[in-house]
């Protein structure tokens, strides 16, 4: 225990000192800790101003709430607990519900500083980097009933469950059925004698399967049931199920839920099933604002079926955000790491040097950091388009739904697998101790790769993202005028760029970024003829896209590419910024557009938007940049603010002090309580005196 | 308890229908369960004999006795126990612990099944998928004393090692050195007075760190530490060196052990840490059989330092052996289960598609799936050569250890580079469900992705296999000979190909075999080119390599690239089998030459190789293929043969049972203990009525 405790300790030290920017730092015993020299020397050459940059990326009121946000939970002793790591399943899971049920308790008293839902929801994710048990109960129960109840069906939910006298969940999911929502076989089946519902999970595969804190938290749900009345089914609708008593907690009858077992992260989480066995709720447990059942059975179908599309486009935005912020995760960890890891002896007798300072280390995490740029300010620009389609439409002007749905699908694929990659690539870059639970990588990776399944499969939503992709292209064909993001479809770029010819400026980003749109055209060009010619060889348009899905892939894959790029390199001359910092990020952006292009070279030089010399200029180009990127690369990751409690990786530790505190961080293994763990006496210690007395 | 003997129960009758292909398996509630009929209609329309192609893949008799070895291990009860999805870290120790002891009891009475190391180490692999905790005892200790002992030494603790009197490890990686062994910075000073080495960790990063079994099972190790005698450092030599105390396992004085605490994977294995300080052990500790310090501290040096590259080279083929196997898993789970799922309705009313029948499934899993059976090709053929170069260095030709070493690590980097990636995406593959336990993924994942780091890191073996490559060039241009899998080097192949000639036949895959070795060669002179321009510039050598490692990167996975290729083709060529097997295994390595070009097609392309519309017709011909593919893709995951209790897989059962078995498997969470957890009492239940009786 005394090490566990002095582990904290320093961290709480180490927490106050960050953004003080001190050298020295006051351990416990008054021993001096010293700020790794390789780092700090990183921190001392750095050109441009870490704090400047910090502002530009949160904004300087969001960054001061977001400290104060992580002061009122990191300096708060309540929320102190040994690493999750070293948890079982269980621990893990009442850990949880501990820090969840605390949290509502602390925020109550709060008040100053939490004002809004979007403060709890940083104050929560502070308390637990994946998620408090409670967030669904907010983030959608809550919200369902709000937006589907009628304002008696608020009046009986909303509240008790905001004060938490319910805990809802969503339970849409099943065995069988994820992201096709029309597949889901749970029956809602009306009877108009006790006007009922009954609902029933008619098969195996109908189970609801893989729903947030179902499993043994949450008291309510909404549940997605096929509906049928009168003899007639109408499709998918909300209903409101109590699940456990108030009383005692006990599942009610008709009701079996429980945990679906351990996952590959998520181990707080109590993802659970739910099996429905002639359960009768209420008719007026339908959330009833848009389509009615009345008590006779007769219904009413809503005015309009995209209303929906709001909050699925809303969480995919999310998701980029999150694909954002994971990236800056995993490059401050590998970028700080390998600042102050040294390596190999190049020469004889010279000292081994920092492994950032090798080409090949660069080659991997430079191009990640400036991506993890790149998402952010797509993320901005995402948000901006989100909120103005928002406006439109309670205007009542519905133009743009789908070009929002389709770049939100496409961008929501395109970042979360590309940071998927990259998270495993800067775990990598970390030698053996990445593969250790201390460096925060194996979390980081198992909590985030869930973002390339839920809320729409990445390969389904890249398919959805370019059928429409493929609709634009014929609307423009018939004269229609093409929407902001997808105009360029209408263009006639084949005409524009030739590879090889002279005078091209390989290094102009605005030229190179003409060439992203050339391609993204090209590529959806050609999976739209490729479609076209299904249709003329006798398919029907499902069978043509079906038959077309591998090129649809490709084509939403490259318009992704493009829009990112693209507003990479606007958002950046918009920014305010010294001069310095400006030529640092116009390197960032740089090299996340060559690299771009490096790596899918044979797009562009196929059908002949670069010359194949050209292509390898621009791949050497990025090369070159990255001793220019190197000279900022930890103020650059610096600049993400992450705290040490946030990043929970003993790599990453802004003090740099790695080693001594892998070493600490060991000392909580739960095999090494004791010199010689018991079931030594057990299996080994026979095993071994077993053939010694026969000696 | 009930749900999971019942769950141990039904696999158990799995495995006996298993090989004997039938259709349906008695439960013991004598209920009947049918194998799922979507599965079973895919072996039905197969063209292929599952069989034939299982004793192709691993010779008749080494698969009747594999399967023997499985039997001894899966038919015996005492090995059986909750899947280790549901233990606790400390929990996998100990049954880890269990098992490996049970195991050494077991083999002593199977001296019929057992006749080998071979057999020892297949039988242990069936005992637990990642290792058993005295595999390095084996593996590492034990070969070391034989390798580099006297004859002394080898009485005094090699037979005592195989007969479990004590319990080796090999401890060379430290906290901070691992790839870069000449970095290691742990000390053995030897002291003529008392004729004794003094051991210390001189520093916290000498601290040893990552060794198998040394946290809390060894008894012994052998430790890596650079030899001082008569104030002169000799580098690095082995020393047995006794840990733990063989009446009570405590850890010896100057000995510090522990656990260095959970990992990504490998939960069972007490990876450890040593510290030591001042411990002294007697002179003839030292591993005496090439080196040599005489009593009054006199030092002989070894006679070559080559001699230990052919345990390293060994080790790597195992890995490139062990991502085949890991990768044929994958596919093994995510066909068996693509065949099984069926998922969104392509036109209303007509039934769900198979996800396998997706070309966007296909285009996932089938180049995986080839690549599978590349590297099983590439694998064998690498063992022989293995064997070969072994063959001649014990008749003192060490003409092809450079050849051999660089081979090697290039494949080794490569292989489990892209098994690490493909494992991920067989995983997404299989959406919500691959991130569950129950589907064997994330711990197959969490087991194999070491390979990428371990026993060399993969960039660093990149360059290493990189720079023979430069050197070969050098050697050809001053008129040498270069051996055999490099001879190519020499060739002029810039005048052979030029993209978009016209004649030429691009589903070939000869011709498309010579195309990927004017590719190697292409990207081989341009990095050797490059290096040459760095040493023009004034660089040392070690400067240019240092500047051009990243194109020096590309080189070695073009080489071993254009290598398991053309392996996989030429291998296909020698095989004996029916012309239908032929015919479909023709199909696999025909998408894996396709799909290798379509994803690095601006290598091609960049150097005129390939003309853009060549390489869009062979991406055309790999999409072509994917449906012909199909027909016999279970089967050619079933040819596998690995068993159920092998895969771990809900999902990847040979019945094809997934959903009902999902359930049972969820049964055994820790949180389905009770109804109500415990927890609920202490958290939840207080904060859910605080606010009821504040009503």
């Amino acid at each position: 225990m005394s090490s566990q405790h002095s582990y904290t300790n320093v961290d709480k030290r180490l927490v106050k000192s960050y953004f003080d920017s001190k050298i020295y730092i006051m351990t416990e015993t008054a021993e001096i800790m010293k700020v790794n020299p390789d780092i700090q020397k990183e921190r001392d050459a750095a050109t441009i101003d870490m704090e400047e940059l910090a502002v530009i990326i949160y904004g300087k009121e969001q960054l001061s709430k977001k400290r104060k946000l992580e002061d009122a939970v990191f300096n708060d002793p309540d929320y102190k607990c040994v690493p999750s790591a070293f948890l079982s399943r269980e621990e893990e899971y009442e850990e949880g519900l501990r820090k969840s049920s605390l949290a509502v308790l602390k925020q109550s008293k709060l008040s100053d500083l939490i004002e809004d839902h979007k403060d709890i929801m940083a104050y929560n994710s502070n308390v637990s980097s994946i998620n408090v048990l409670f967030d669904l109960n907010y983030g959608m129960f809550a919200t369902t009933v709000l937006g589907q109840g009628t304002t008696e069906q608020q009046a009986k939910w909303l509240i008790p469950s905001l004060s938490h006298e319910i805990i809802g969940t969503y339970a849409q999911t099943e065995m069988g059925h994820g992201t096709f929502l029309r597949g889901l076989e749970t029956t809602a089946h009306y009877d108009p004698n006790t006007q009922e519902f009954i609902l029933n999970s008619p098969t195996i595969s109908s189970i609801k399967w893989w729903p947030g804190a179902l499993g043994k938290t949450s008291t309510h749900a909404v549940v997605l049931a096929q509906l049928y009345t009168l003899g007639k089914c109408h499709g998918i609708h909300p209903f409101v199920v109590q699940l456990r008593s108030l009383d005692d907690h006990k599942p009610l009858r008709g009701i079996t839920v429980g945990d679906i077992g351990p996952k590959m992260g998520f181990g707080p989480n109590d993802n659970g099933y739910l099996k429905l066995h002639k359960h009768r709720i209420p008719r007026t447990n339908m959330l009833m604002k848009y389509s009615q059942v009345s008590p006779d059975g007769t219904y009413t179908k809503p005015p309009r079926s995209t209303l929906t599309y709001g909050t699925m486009t809303f969480v995919r935005v999310l998701i980029v955000h999150g694909s954002a912020i994971a990236l800056a995760k995993a490059s401050t960890i590998a970028i700080r790491y390998s600042a102050v890891r040294r390596q190999s002896e190049l020469r004889p007798g010279e000292p081994e040097p920092q492994i950032l300072s090798y080409p090949t280390q660069q080659h991997k995490l430079f191009p990640l950091l400036a991506t993890a740029y790149a998402f952010h300010f797509v993320q901005l620009a995402m948000m901006k388009i989100y909120t103005d389609v928002n406006d439109q439409i309670n205007n009542s002007n519905f133009s743009r739904i789908q070009e929002l749905h389709a770049l939100s699908s496409g961008l929501k694929a395109f970042t979360s697998w590309v940071t998927n990659a990259g998270l495993e690539v800067c775990r990598m870059s970390c030698g053996g101790h990445g593969y250790s639970q201390a460096s925060g990588f194996p979390r980081l990776y198992a909590d985030f790769t869930p973002s390339c399944t839920y809320e729409g499969e990445n390969t389904v939503l890249m398919l959805q993202s370019a059928r429409y992709l493929v609709k634009c292209v014929r609307d423009a064909r018939s004269g229609k005028t093409l929407p902001g993001t997808v105009s360029y479809l209408s263009e006639d770029v084949s005409a524009v760029h030739s590879g090889g010819s002279s005078g091209r400026d390989l290094s102009n980003l605005d030229f190179l970024i003409s060439l992203y749109k050339q391609r993204a055209s090209n590529q959806v060009h050609f999976a739209s003829d490729k479609v076209d010619r299904g249709i003329s060889a006798g398919m029907d348009l499902v069978g043509a896209l079906n038959s077309a899905s591998v090129h649809l892939v490709s084509a939403a894959k490259a318009h992704s590419h493009y829009f990112i790029a693209k507003t990479f390199v606007e958002s950046l001359k918009l920014l305010k910024a010294s001069s310095e910092l400006q030529n640092v990020l116009h390197q960032l952006a740089s090299v996340y557009v060559f690299e771009g292009i490096a790596q899918s070279s044979g797009d562009f030089i196929e059908d002949y938007i670069l010359s194949g010399s050209e292509a390898k200029t621009i791949r050497q180009l990025a090369v070159d940049l990255l001793p220019l990127i190197r000279v900022n690369a930890v103020s650059l990751v610096d600049a993400f603010s992450f705290r040490d409690e946030v990043l929970q990786s003993v790599l990453g530790r802004y003090d740099g002090n790695v080693y001594e505190n892998l070493f600490k961080w060991a000392q909580n293994s739960p095999l090494n309580k004791t010199d010689v763990h018991p079931s030594y006496h057990k299996y080994l210690g026979p095993l071994l005196k077993r053939n010694q007395s026969k000696l």
